[in-house]
């Protein structure tokens, strides 16, 4: 995108009708909508109420800045777990890693409340560290932000995020929903294509070369055991997960791409991510973090016209996770 | 979902706006639109008209109330026949029991019109025993039915639908399709997790407990004959659709659900239903029951993360059946 | 369709409309607007800025005059080149051949311009032999014309587009996209159901008796090099597409249509397009006609309810052109 394109791209306008959108369909979709002390509006999409894979969808498209569509599909890479998520951004550097990627550390030591915010809201705040590399900016008065949780922030914290995102508190939505929810795990399955943007990015993979790109994942089965869900969602993606990237530049550094983004090139690969996470004890960085990346991956350059496979599903490995 | 939720969907108000939209691109659909004798509005999708398997989807959407999506695929559970629906309901018991299920008997001695209403309006009718175990009831001015057949009924049967729903007769809407038409078969082929959520119900386990679900099945070429487009467009569901149900409560409740549901498990599976249907005289009451549900089925628990598979999708006898 | 039904439907207000759309959205899409000389709009769509599978999608749905939808797909017909589109057209006959058939041969000798036209626009101009065959006219002020091709019209063209459509140049909507780019190959597979459909009007099959008509095919990865781009859009359609029509009329002219329309039916069939292109010396029409339609055909009788099927899949071709 160039960068006058990107000046008209709101990534906040766009979540907040989609936001707007699951507040008018509330009942159906089973969302639980509340305004918050301070003005804020809160939707609760998978804690204290059942939600649906619908929301979780929405959620996706939310998360990805309404740059993203996010299908339910009948048809997902692996047959034994038909049910999936298609996902597709036109714009996926703006879209996975300038809205979508979990990249904001949102705490209050007063109210010892912790999460890792998500979606449109990351790109007015701009407070981490990643958007000095990031052609993008969004300006907008109204401003979403989506928690992977099961509580909703404190008025002290809505209030931290609306004065980053420079917003009145009474504009800002936050959504919200547990790994272990419905939605979570349609949510997370839709980060299938983030994933692979967030490595490559790590493998200093320039971003504006990377054009265009979709991915498909299986739906892990909601569980209640948080460490299950968590390990599911991960696997479903690193086992299951397939992407094709449209890329630039030399077919050397597209070749180096489709090699290296596999997640079975992570010294961690193999079994399900709950054992991984066990056997570091819980300790989430000694985890290779190139291990979060889709299974089997496809990288065509656009500008040479050659596409380069590499990785594999493993469906075993699926179905002893999801079991 | 919470009872004040359900308060707030209208199936009937969602069902509406989709006719709505068919009556404005009826011209692209092929819709036949006329307004009766009484000032009910009647929507012929496939008797007199060609119609589409673009007007099957629709149909199928108002059957579930607006709650569920019908997407047309190109993979289908069965290869030789790719061409298939994906049906989601956020919201199954709503959408497919309360709305989507061909439960009302409609039928008047003076004109012999019979037919078994599907679709929005039976929420507001609420003349069958089955609502009395739904914790639904719908309230709005509009209605619409659905009615698998190739005649609208006549006034003194819109008459009586209207009446039962307690609303104008100009505020009815009655979309019509056999079975052998083309937008009958995507219609019924749209049944795929209705009929699952029926046959739970048989199998007296709690509806309450089915929070989620979706499924997908073949769509099952029309055929001029209608035994054997009665035969087919069950066969599509019966041998070669698959659907996942999220439900809460004990594992063994869960594990005997996807034991019980797959049409496997009746005595009358294992060969086309035209056949059965034949060899019972075309006695209907005579198939058994539990026939009418998908080949392959997943239950997930999502209180215990744990998944149950049982039953096999038959794809030979979908070929005998559909040549 | 009839006759008063056709009368009823504009493809150009359908494809006007989502060309409105792809405006309100150029940022994100990344499609480029401008206003010609003349007050005609122009849309690149991939010549001068990247544009997207997105905006490819889209244009497809505008070829198709509204009347079909494009849809991306994880699972097409060929599982290692799963990134695919559905395609669908509830009236395939004035869809396919009315709108999307790349017919009109533009040009003009002052400026040396020179494309085929596709779209909504040539059922307003009709001045190809083909619409005296379609019982198809449109009526509409305005007007959406599909170019592939790397170039706008210069004004001199616009204004011969304008009057033969009979609107006011302000009126007119022109989109190109070249062959190599990303909106280009998704275009181009958008096509799967049109060559078929185009063929069998070669192939004197009675138009009128199409009724319906879905199709699959993979997206090729672009390329730069014109041939090659070339070739693989044709080779995604000719060795990796399947179509399914709905016809009425005998079964010995469905099972006759079944037999001749696959690809494998051509003299040319059997290696990558770019192969045979290079093997006539670049003369395009010393190449069969009938090499252009999908790999796997079923043809469905709705009259008699058989199913005719031909043609297979040749994946290791695509593989050896898409590499």
């Amino acid at each position: 995108m160039n960068a006058s394109n990107a000046a008209a791209v709101s990534v906040n306008a766009n979540g907040v009708q989609i936001a707007d959108d699951i507040v008018r369909r509330a009942a159906a979709l089973r969302a639980q909508v509340r305004i918050g002390e301070i003005g804020e509006r809160l939707i609760d999409c998978g804690a204290e109420t059942i939600g649906s894979l619908e929301l979780g969808r929405l959620l996706g498209e939310i998360c990805m800045g309404g740059l993203g569509t996010v299908t339910l599909t009948g048809s997902s890479p692996l047959p034994k777990w038909p049910l999936g998520v298609v996902v597709h951004a036109s714009n996926p550097v703006v879209s996975c890693l300038a809205s979508q990627y979990a990249g904001w550390t949102i705490q209050d030591e007063v109210t010892g409340f912790f999460a890792l915010g998500s979606g449109p809201a990351r790109a007015l705040s701009r407070v981490e560290k990643l958007f000095e590399e990031l052609n993008y900016a969004d300006n907008h008065p109204r401003a979403c932000l989506v928690i992977e949780g099961d509580k909703a922030p404190p008025p002290t914290v809505a209030k931290l995020v609306a004065d980053a995102c420079k917003i009145l508190p009474s504009n800002l939505t936050i959504l919200y929903a547990p790994t272990s929810s419905l939605a979570g795990s349609v949510q997370i399955a839709a980060r299938v294509l983030e994933v692979a943007l967030h490595k490559a990015h790590e493998l200093h993979f320039p971003l504006d070369d990377i054009l265009d790109g979709y991915g498909a994942t299986p739906i892990a089965p909601p569980s209640p055991d948080f460490i299950k869900a968590m390990g599911r969602t991960n696997d479903a993606i690193i086992y299951g997960g397939h992407i094709q990237l449209f890329v630039r530049g030399t077919d050397e550094d597209a070749e180096q791409l489709a090699n290296a983004l596999p997640s079975s090139q992570s010294r961690s690969y193999g079994k399900p991510f709950a054992e991984t996470f066990a056997e570091v004890g819980g300790d989430f960085y000694k985890i290779d973090p190139l291990l979060f990346s889709p299974a089997l991956v496809t990288v065509s350059n656009v500008q040479t016209g050659r596409s380069f496979n590499a990785g594999k599903l493993a469906s075993d490995i699926v179905d002893a996770s999801f079991a």
